[in-house]
């Protein structure tokens, strides 16, 4: 569980134990580690999408999320790098928002300590996850399930070029 | 429940039958009716945060929001008109995105057909539920609950100024 990692480097911020405690408090639903991810797309008008909660950049309050980097938002963040969280418990009726700057990793990224961290994230991923980068364009309707389920993907092979890491740097929680 | 009404006057646009088919999927969960409103901010950044979906307005797809005219959301929508909604069905692992204009209906709203709306939205309410409009500022701490549970609000009494509908206008869905 992302839930649980975060636990070992949560940082002392008060935000942080009330979100750990909320993940604790809904761990048996697996839609607890969702959120909704807003950020502002064409036209300046508003966009937002469910994504999964993929733990925090270790030693930070940095939150990470794997994206398709064939997906509408990456063009939007770099357009428009803030981004803000809701997160809605729904076992325990508790919302945290989280605002900040979004920083967009994919496999062009410059800098060495970067591309380590997506390299991590994209182990840190089930293969059954890793599979969906492989998949047609997000986004699109898929035309035939058999094109996933017949994907190979080799467990040691490394991130393919659609695997993106967003990490949401917290600036305002509330 | 909002759902229900909404059955009634469902159009026969094709997500508004999967819209409903999901409301009704999930209707033994209170937060099937919740979902996260994305708009536009201060400086230009997104905004997000937990709504309960209060039906359709009759005779049209639009949505209907209550919240408090004392919101940051008022001034940030009053800026820039345009909403995303992400409805998120956590049994049925549906999402629905819905983005349009919004509406803010107040009290000083000056064609009377809208302020019937918000009337009727009002007295849609639950008595409880109008009493938070007589609390103090949303967003604040609350000083003490009794506040709140002492408050006398007359149930045949229209609309406080607090209370504000907010409409949005579907104009694409995903």
């Amino acid at each position: 569980m992302a839930g649980g990692g975060a636990a070992a480097s949560a940082l002392s911020t008060p935000w942080r134990s009330l979100l750990q405690r909320a993940l604790d408090g809904n761990a048996h639903l697996k839609h607890s580690t969702f959120f909704q991810l807003a950020t502002v797309g064409g036209g300046g008008r508003p966009a937002n999408r469910t994504v999964v909660f993929r733990g925090f950049q270790e030693q930070s309050d940095k939150i990470q999320i794997n994206t398709d980097a064939r997906s509408n938002k990456i063009g939007e963040i770099r357009n428009c790098s803030f981004g803000e969280i809701c997160w809605y418990f729904t076992d325990t009726w508790e919302q945290f928002r989280i605002s900040g700057f979004i920083d967009v990793i994919d496999g062009s990224n410059p800098e060495p300590v970067k591309l380590q961290l997506r390299e991590r994230a994209w182990f840190g991923s089930s293969v059954k996850s890793r599979l969906q980068y492989l998949g047609p364009c997000p986004g699109l309707p898929i035309p035939d399930d058999d094109l996933i389920k017949d994907a190979h993907l080799d467990p040691s092979a490394g991130p393919v070029d659609a695997f993106c890491l967003l990490v949401l740097d917290p600036e305002k929680v509330y």
